[in-house]
């Protein structure tokens, strides 16, 4: 109970500002005292017990409305605990309210949320709700969902930890969906450790979803303390490294060091196939929406859709079954590519962000003399793990000259979160950025 | 050299009438002598080692053109060894000559093939120069590949065997590509002995299909003896047995008696997901096709594809990405209800075709009461186990009131097909259909 009032204390003194959350649950103070009973009782049901955690506004529950980031009243979403929700609450988690999202989780920006490193710059998306809260210490945790970065953007621009497990890892079912084959549940944490508490409950089976695996879940936790020693790095230089902002580029290569000091064999290589990657990746999550908004399009509730998500929808009408199919021939080939890379390698090192934050009112940015659009560049380095289905995780590794958070991305091989976590959690020890606080959140 | 000299012969006797081969090899002679001499000095490779095999003009030769069906001469493929093309002649095989396909395997009639039962009528497609040939005992074995029923169709119509294996089975580069995720290679044959060696010498992984499975290849010869006592057979009920001719469900009926007799627990089940079928499996068809046709589009070289394929290519442009999207995930829906299916059930028997051999002046039939054009009922029975990638024989199982074959399809779960061939095993060698010659091949 004590835990919970401080964060909903903290919620009410900085989230003015900040925008992070949609509704908080009236209930969560009951909650928090039936978890105090049972712990004085009979013990705490495991780690999450009694702990408080945000929801991404498109996963569905029971006592608190579910909007997805959308304005339209017409469009309902059924009112009760989708899979990760009611995983939660077994494990005794506290629901404290639902965070703001990106419109359908279709965009990087999520207004009104602002960023708590600067209140004139974004958050993120499209959980950027989680990516906000978590970093102004408004809760512990959040879910979050990423179809093509939409974890990883807003932990990265936010200076948190954002967790994409393998593809099918963690079940989806009562998530409004985006993007089928792209899309993956994972949380947001400010540790490692906490990534790996989080993702132990959340991970398993889900008979709803039918690319749910029922692959066995080992024990995440346990392996955070391994060595690396003698583990093998591969550093994808095309397309990850270029046009990338100077400060991350910075930070990125002291972390490569790092891994190499610790022991490990970091490889230089190339992956050619990734020029066809936004391309694929644009098509497939075009197409895959608007087959989702089929219905919305044809009864006209797209025009009551926030405009850059309503173009969107749109567009995805012009993506034709051939450049559908072609996509996914793109992303055959990018996947046999990183698998191959991931032959020769433990782990894949890259930058998260090409850019830190920017600011709301900017809509394009000069990254390496050149202009790019924010949207185009803020997921460049985040959908190959997309496409590909590669648990991927973003974590902090210092601050450029504004002081506003980098963000180091490590994947790995299908199922090998535990091998990825241990890679982060040993630099996190090292480096402990995230002990570092938000000016908002002070 | 003598065997090849009789099917030599047999070619210059019958296929005026039957119009099977597209072109013979120059060298199928020089080939067998080569073979009978290595045969003498170190004995037989294997069971292939000397036997004379038709290609479907689909896969690529290194001696002999390819033409995948088309009059475009623009239109140039690879002159080197498909895949499986290097396969048999490393099994020592004797490559006969190239087998007439309808073009780009777009249609289920094979003009000008003829079908050795009755000239009047068609052998079926795409495969349905290998078809015909095989029935014609023109060649023992032909190559044959199959999108939503190629094989299988053709196998029907015409009297023999055909198997389509377990997606990814058997590896297809090389092969002129028709739809990537529907697309599969395998034998027609004269018996299933004989598919089970073509089997064995084709299955195993194939660097260049990005498809192909690496799974351990079984000895699918050794399991042909074995019982099938006690073991389960699922009959679909709904799809597979309604507006289908009444002498084919007769003999179908019949063979399921067979295997009840045999001891098998026979149960009647329904699929209620294959209503999204054909809509599904159009879908992906055309989207797949016209991708793979997109520079001969742009071209014109489409334009000179005969009428009903020109269409069919051009008809693919009007898939939108979101259809394509709604048919994958009926098919997922598909492969779900199938899977549960095989759960409790060993094998699936169904017809092969809800018709009989039509007549090539036919564009409509009339099956149940009901009209139908001929192309839409011609595969409907097929086309399920290619949206879900499960292995599928068709095999004669009677002769309808006017002396056409009937056939009888058995699949299996993914990889099963040694379950499958012991099924289709027994059932031959207990009815033997294939012993009658069709009147065309006396």
């Amino acid at each position: 109970m004590e835990l919970v009032q401080t964060y909903l204390d903290r919620i009410e003194r900085h989230d003015g500002d900040l925008q992070s959350f949609v509704c908080l649950s009236s209930t969560a103070l009951d909650a928090a005292r039936a978890a105090d009973e049972e712990i004085a009782r009979t013990g705490p049901r495991g780690p999450l017990h009694g702990i408080p955690i945000g929801i991404k506004d498109n996963y569905t529950t029971a006592d608190l409305p579910t909007r997805a980031g959308t304005a339209v009243e017409a469009l309902a979403f059924p009112q009760e605990d989708s899979h990760c929700v009611a995983k939660l609450r077994a494990a005794g988690a506290v629901i404290l309210g639902k965070l703001r999202m990106h419109e359908f989780a279709w965009g990087m920006v999520t207004p009104p949320t602002r960023n708590p490193w600067d209140l004139a710059r974004v958050p993120g998306g499209s959980s950027g709700g989680s990516g906000a809260a978590v970093a102004a210490r408004l809760c512990p945790a959040a879910l979050g969902s990423d179809t093509g970065g939409s974890i990883r953007i807003p932990a990265a621009l936010c200076g948190v930890v954002g967790l994409k497990p393998t593809y099918g890892r963690i079940g989806r079912s009562g998530i409004v969906p985006h993007s089928w084959s792209l899309d993956h549940a994972g949380p947001l944490t400010l540790t490692v450790a906490d990534a790996a508490l989080m993702l132990q409950c959340l991970a398993g089976s889900d008979p709803a979803d039918p690319a749910a695996a029922s692959a066995p879940v080992p024990d995440y936790a346990a392996g955070l303390g391994e060595p690396i020693r003698g583990l093998r790095v591969a550093v994808i230089r095309n397309h990850f490294f270029e046009a990338i902002d100077e400060d991350v580029a910075a930070s990125v290569e002291e972390a490569i060091r790092f891994f190499e000091g610790q022991g490990c064999e970091v490889r230089d290589v190339q992956m050619p196939s990734l020029r066809y990657g936004l391309g694929a990746i644009f098509a497939i999550e075009l197409a895959s929406s608007t087959a989702y908004h089929d219905r919305s399009l044809a009864q006209g509730h797209v025009a009551g859709f926030a405009a850059d998500v309503r173009d969107l929808v749109e567009m995805g009408r012009f993506v034709t079954g051939p450049d559908y199919v072609r996509a996914e021939q793109a992303r055959a080939l990018i996947m046999a590519e990183m698998a191959d890379i991931l032959n020769g390698a433990d782990v894949i090192v890259t930058p998260a962000s090409p850019l830190t934050a920017w600011r709301t009112d900017e809509s394009t940015v000069v990254i390496g003399g050149q202009q790019e659009s924010v949207l185009a560049a803020s997921w460049r380095l985040t959908y190959p793990f997309n496409l590909t289905g590669l648990p991927a995780i973003a974590m902090p590794c210092g601050f450029d000259r504004r002081g506003l958070p980098i963000s180091l991305q490590i994947a790995a091989r299908p199922f090998a979160e535990g091998m990825l976590l241990r890679f982060a959690h040993l630099y996190e020890q090292a480096y402990a950025w995230w002990r570092q606080t938000p000016p908002h959140a002070a």
